[in-house]
């Protein structure tokens, strides 16, 4: 008559001992290469309100515009048919323009990586999962908060490699040891020798991305014409909201749509501040202005693929503070996610907290974000791993404690057998009343790949984890990050591949790199 | 260019200060006394796959049955139809008895308690909420890991009244320094003094549940007939998985089920350990095992209300430890909830973790295991508040971060306006490219009742949380139980009433108390 855990513990046959929690899962095989999410989306709005909320976007488009700051870009956009205000750098655009550019914008959308077997589907029911890319700073729970290194970022580059769960890579952190001028240098040619994995990389002027594209090139093995015939690389392009495109962000929707590479186009809107108090207006104004970066896109190239980005939470109306992870950030997911399928585009969302360390406060933001993304039907999750501090700070334990979410929402995808064989009548049968089913035949068949074995989380009783330290779960991710660091293997690569890299990276260096545009 | 949360504080315009999270929620009123649950519920298995997992149940109950420890109930069962076998205590129901059982349990139910105000809707798509039952164990950050006492039981208790997402009272902790013959006297005169929510006790033998019966009566001023007319009171029905059921859950079905009150039906069964090792297989027996105790009570009573209970996780498989709060425990969920929908039968579920401290790992295993709660339809959910370490502890800070968590449900359960002031675009034109929406009229009119509140989460930046201490929501949550307790208010009471149950439970324990039976 108790619901406690201990029940079972008086009837245990054990199997290999007391097995804490950190050791490897040997007897399990599952791949989390690719994903397929089995759930039905939640919805917010009707699907009136979705069209609506469409039909609003397009207005505010089509009678306000949007303040676009690159003379190239408004070029574009002006030879196209829209209406350009050069004074005031205001862009118009009528409806057609943008139903146009909705209907050459690819609906199924794969990245390719160098090895078909990391190549990553990011549409329909697919799911990919990128870890945190941006933040300055880093944090571990011995360090504390510093400025991110390059060595952080190589070590985040290896643990990303490290994890099946990560299928596309992202910025980490901040190497603010490496000079701005030739930082994309050695973060994407680390990118393109720690990993086999399908890079993100900044969108910092055209002179740093055709810098990132040659990498990749030479990494790849490839002419400009097979660079440019599939998606191989991705990057964000942030709005800032409101209704404005800066010159970086402009200019890396034209290279990147020109090269035929991915542009997850992501209004940054928290709703209060830079984006109307209501939900509904907050994700209206994201996506005209998710709509004007898709459309110049379409411009440069029909066709060229693109992500539906959303990135919508709430601030704290009594500080400015921003905050992420919270029902106001859950329902704008579900929200952002009916206005992308509405568009028929592959959606990305993110996996966001405002805590500042790696606690309870964190992992429960972070699951918010996680299901608001996952159950409102995203394709990619960016930030998926080690963001912290409202993205101002990677955590490495953060980082682990993700990493067995993700695994868990892997887990969460997988099918539930209903066979006859799994109602398993015979073994209840077998056991009969008040028996146990631990060495039953129906459980000796099955017990290896039954249940996921989890990472971080600890299940030992009391008496077991007091004896093991009594540590946290974020004191275990503290041992695990360093232990996974440890067992890393770099993929293998042909030297002189390696070479062509480090001759390149030589070179443009010697040439003084490439400043960020700002 | 930049998806951090620093952007917004570059251009504040800040109300009334730095508003630490710890402040009262004072601008906003949002109600959490009655929940409902807006969104579709999601799905393990084909509606094929739920017909044979009844049928399979069916099967289990017609020709293996269940084991029935004591002999009135058997009795019970015989007298109705079912075929008995004294020796081995096997009772075998047929499907056309179980089929009527299955239609007349209440399909609607709602919980009474004294007030109107608090009486509480759990069926349909309502939702109700309750604090953790049963655990022997005490925790909080200070005084570590302990025996549960009668102070920690109404401290419980008060922080129950304190907050209103809490909807139906739980057992709390046990009252270890409470004799065992008197310990129902004290916890449930507690809960109708300390509380005015619905009430739920334990099932621990015919005289313990006449007195609480009688307790409840006097405390509301009902005679036996107006006492057994609605539902007012709920208790746990274990079943001993597999196929068991013992004297005091067999005789709490008897009791409750005359008296016209609530039964949590509710097998706890354990992947791998006392039920097989798939979740169909495992789902399939807590189904039998669930129908056979709803059978006894519609036999005892025709309408007896029944509330449909899952409690099924995985046991990790090398060390037999259970689990919760896995991925196999939110598919069970959803799985579950799909078997209760098919009886047309209100369900209930739990939040819970094998967590040993209230720390990440009990924040996400929480967030599944409510996730997969709610998301699969859940109407009850039990220990939803301060469960840790499979059930062994009730945790003080583990409760205030459930809130924190429930709270944040509740929000999401409330609808997203999508009406044309919604879309806010009058104030996308008024505010313009690159301005803000923090002083515009749109914002001012709303920005009161925005967004929900926090009540454990520091939104701060790391400057001003690392100046405030640095503490973590676990760390913060110490302090804000104790300042809920502070500000405790009692219901109400007529001083009669309290005198009339201060002179039953006296005599009752001149008495001797009633011992719980086994």
């Amino acid at each position: 008559m108790t619901e406690r855990g201990d029940r079972v513990e008086r009837r245990p046959r054990r199997r290999g001992g007391a097995g804490g929690p950190a050791e490897p899962a040997v007897d399990r095989s599952r791949s989390y290469r690719h994903l397929t999410n089995p759930f039905e989306p939640l919805k917010v709005f009707s699907d009136d309100a979705v069209a609506a909320i469409h039909a609003a976007a397009l207005s505010i488009l089509e009678n306000q515009g949007m303040r676009v700051l690159l003379a190239e870009a408004r070029q574009r956009y002006a030879a196209a048919g829209a209406s350009v205000d050069e004074a005031s750098q205001m862009v118009r655009l009528d409806r057609g323009l943008v139903a146009e550019a909705i209907a050459t914008t690819p609906k199924d959308l794969t990245l390719y990586a160098r090895d078909p077997e990391h190549d990553v589907p990011v549409s329909g029911r697919h799911v990919a999962f990128a870890p945190t890319s941006g933040p300055p700073n880093i944090m571990d729970l011995k360090r504390g908060r510093r400025a991110g290194t390059f060595e952080d970022f190589c070590n985040l580059m290896k643990l990303s490699q490290s994890f099946e769960v990560l299928h596309v890579l992202g910025g980490g952190v901040e190497p603010q040891d490496v000079p701005v001028q030739v930082r994309h240098l050695d973060t994407t040619r680390a990118m393109l020798t720690l990993t086999d994995k399908v890079p993100l990389v900044y969108s910092r002027g055209a002179a740093q991305i055709a810098d990132n594209f040659e990498l990749i090139k030479i990494a790849y093995g490839l002419s400009d014409e097979e660079f440019s015939a599939r998606p191989r690389v991705c990057t964000v392009i942030n709005t800032n909201s409101p209704l404005q495109l800066d010159i970086p962000m402009a200019d890396g929707i034209l290279n990147f749509a020109a090269a035929g590479q991915v542009l997850i186009i992501t209004p940054f809107t928290l709703a209060g501040a830079m984006a109307p108090v209501t939900i509904a207006g907050a994700l209206t104004l994201a996506h005209a202005e998710a709509l004007a970066g898709l459309t110049l896109a379409q411009i440069v190239r029909p066709g060229a693929p693109v992500i539906y980005g959303s990135f919508t939470s709430n601030v704290d109306m009594k500080s400015g503070s921003p905050a992420f992870g919270t029902p106001e950030y859950a329902k704008s997911s579900f929200g952002a996610g009916q206005l992308a399928r509405y568009l028929g585009i592959p959606w990305r969302s993110s996996n966001a907290t405002a805590s500042n360390t790696p606690d309870a406060q964190s992992a429960y933001e972070s699951q918010m974000s996680l299901w608001g993304a996952l159950l409102g039907g995203c394709n990619f999750v960016l930030h998926a791993a080690g963001w912290l501090e409202s993205g101002l700070s990677t955590s490495y334990e953060k980082f682990m404690l993700d990493i067995e979410m993700l695994q868990m929402f892997a887990e969460t995808f997988q099918p539930v057998g209903a066979t006859p064989a799994d109602l398993a009548l015979e073994a209840v049968a077998e056991v009969g009343p008040s028996g146990h089913f631990f060495g039953c035949a129906h459980t000796m068949e099955r017990y290896r790949n039954a249940f996921y074995a989890p990472l971080v989380s600890d299940w030992r009783n009391f008496g077991q984890w007091t004896e093991a330290g009594g540590h946290t779960a974020t004191e275990r991710a503290h041992g695990l990050w360093q232990e996974a660091l440890a067992r890393y293997q770099a993929p293998r690569r042909d030297p002189a591949v390696l070479e062509a890299l480090d001759d390149y990276v030589a070179r443009r260096k010697a040439e003084g790199g490439a400043p960020p545009v700002s």
